[in-house]
């Protein structure tokens, strides 16, 4: 199986956030952008796999921006480690200002997925290359983050997270 | 300002997986299931607010049940901590059999709200006392999970999240 | 096939009013709660008779209330008699003020599903026992509406709907 | 305010049975049957007034024929009778054979829509004449279902019901 | 296989514009009324040749009425001429005016379909003879539109498309 | 106002096909399509122009591949050629294979927008200058597809369209 680049499974998804998605403050709903995200995703992960994907979990994700009806979002997913039969996906998200055309960053997310076959059991994927430097970065803290996935789902106890546990002490 | 109990914001959403929904496996959208937890999540902070409320951030969510098109999906959202003007709301998602009857626990979840004013600055939100053990627990674990938020956004060095760092240490 | 209670097949449904789906008052349409009440009901028929079910009948309902854009609306549905394969579905919507917290009544409605096998042929379905005062009364008054839905359908001669004359002579 | 014909409200609304509106049994779900048959009446009862219109109530419908996924659905809406400031709307639905293009009804349906001013308030609609046979039936029926409506909503005592009253003596 | 006339397969579509497909000057999105159009051709192209269609293409369409949210948009859609295993549909597009009651024309649209069997490959469809003056206008254009279609698709060359050429010579 | 490059308004848009947009033979309805390139073109437009833009005109689309459900695909708009204040915007659209990972194309599309003031008058735009051999093409054919677009609908006679005549003679 051969080995693939971050670069290879890049995913943009850029679309208007139309009236029927908003809050009472006119604002995409958090959980729209939540399933905005997981498609885009699904989709890098796809490209990475040639397989059928399903989602595992989702990372720790901040609303730091709130993004008015009307505005473009544009979604673009990478997928920044492989594992046997799983992916993580860093998500950025940027909105542009309709005037200035000025893109500001709205959000990160990161995503994880698992390769099945047609029966739903997970299959091996390739192997992933790190190319520049933020996908290095993001590539070393993918071990970092799926031990604090393990720890918080009782999988594994938080003294053998030794890459975690490096955090903290 | 009352103080309030998590019984008090409880929210109940059943609904059933339409076709629309769902995956080439024919499995809900893990994107969709994130974006019903939020509007049950936004329904339980400001049934505990009564206020406007916004997502602020989702905590880590594993996916570890295929929930099949067709389903009966209830999605219980509970305010487990509230702090200044931000709530933890804490989900648990059941599916159910139509053969058996029998209930599953399909996930967890946990969303953090910021209740705000119509101009969308924070306001504060009433106090929250834990009644059932689970309830204690939850509230509990509220603190920890937000330094980890904290943290992982960078706005906290690891070191002064005491709370956390006891977990590794 | 065991006696079943109201309470078994209780369904509760709280959503929030989208956007999407207001007329030009920005109102909930009639006919998306409607189509609301209608999955409702399906799954409390579903939880009584653990069946495929379809709707058969919509018994008349009344929209006294309007109910504007970003409502938190609940829909309670539980079954209130059950036939040979069919059951009577009640369900109570209540709107609620974001600010006092009041709930409100926003209307009653009654739905009548049939239990179907795969092939679309009516099945059997457990009996049932109302409990409460209120159960009861519905329990009583699902013959009378049986006999006057039979009746508009031109399938029973109004002389020969006893309990239905009964309120009128 | 000029009389009008029910003809001049006829409203023809046809479309296909998409994917995401259908059942288990891949059959149109009665809820969105409803919510189609809404904004059909919706259209016929603000053709008839050119006022803003709301939903006041559904009469009693009967699913009596189910329509599959892909099917080509008429719904077709006349105003049947035209009271001080609602009118009730009659509604027949179609479905047809692609291979034969042989046309079954499916279903009849009554709304009853009040007009009302831009706060909301009753208005007053013009009045309605019956024409054919069939809309002359209809618009007799149209009183005996508004006292039906009225008692059953317990705002006119059976016994002053007096022609519904005369179906049952 | 019988001849049809263009009046044994219109197809009349009203509906409202719904907030959700409006753009930020509150008008119906030119892509959802495309949308529309199109399930509206593919019913009348149903209904000439009783067969699954698809669409195969679409002619230049102007958008010179914006059609605001709230509207009554009526698509009318006739088949005006049928070749081999295609069929040219016709759309006019009207709104009307919610007070004065009046219609005015908002568009004009022509979609070519094809009819396939089960497994997508082009079958024979009835020939179609127009009736009124405006029909056999249309009928008289198709071929001119072909013509069009095909060189605009490098299919013919310009010299051999006769009827067009008529045009600018 | 500064010239700006095709580039400078390069829209890209890739989701998923779900199961709610496809016809009975499991493709992507045309109709769909329509939508989703109206939106990614509405983009391109704006990016452009930095103003509100309305759909003007479809030029001709033709649909030679159908898009089974599940697919992949990729929409991506430039504009093309920029007049006082109407756009051309040309499309591009691809399905991707999930096995094989190969790109086909589906279908081009040529979409013409305005830009408008918040009260819908139209507004100057940028001009644009072609980088590459494809963009020029594309600009040079623009004013050709100009005339066509006049002539069909009847603001230019046939003789006095210059580009297109030439053409055909």
């Amino acid at each position: 199986m051969s080995i693939k680049t971050p670069e290879q499974s890049r995913t943009i998804m850029t679309d208007l956030v139309l009236p029927s998605e908003t809050n009472p403050l006119n604002n995409l709903f958090g959980g729209e952008l939540l399933a905005r995200m997981d498609r885009a995703a699904s989709i890098a992960a796809r490209r990475h796999s040639r397989r059928i994907v399903v989602t595992a979990s989702v990372n720790h994700v901040e609303f730091t921006r709130s993004v008015p009806v009307g505005s473009v979002v544009t979604v673009e997913a990478k997928v920044s480690r492989a594992f046997r039969s799983s992916m993580e996906i860093y998500l950025d998200v940027w909105i542009e200002d309709r005037e200035s055309g000025l893109k500001t960053k709205a959000n990160e997310a990161i995503y994880t997925f698992v390769a099945v076959d047609e029966t739903g059991r997970p299959v091996e994927v390739p192997e992933l290359t790190p190319e520049t430097d933020l996908e290095k970065e993001r590539y070393n803290g993918a071990l970092r983050r799926k031990q604090l996935s393990l720890v918080l789902a009782g999988k594994m106890k938080p003294k053998d997270a030794t890459e975690l546990k490096a955090l903290f002490v």
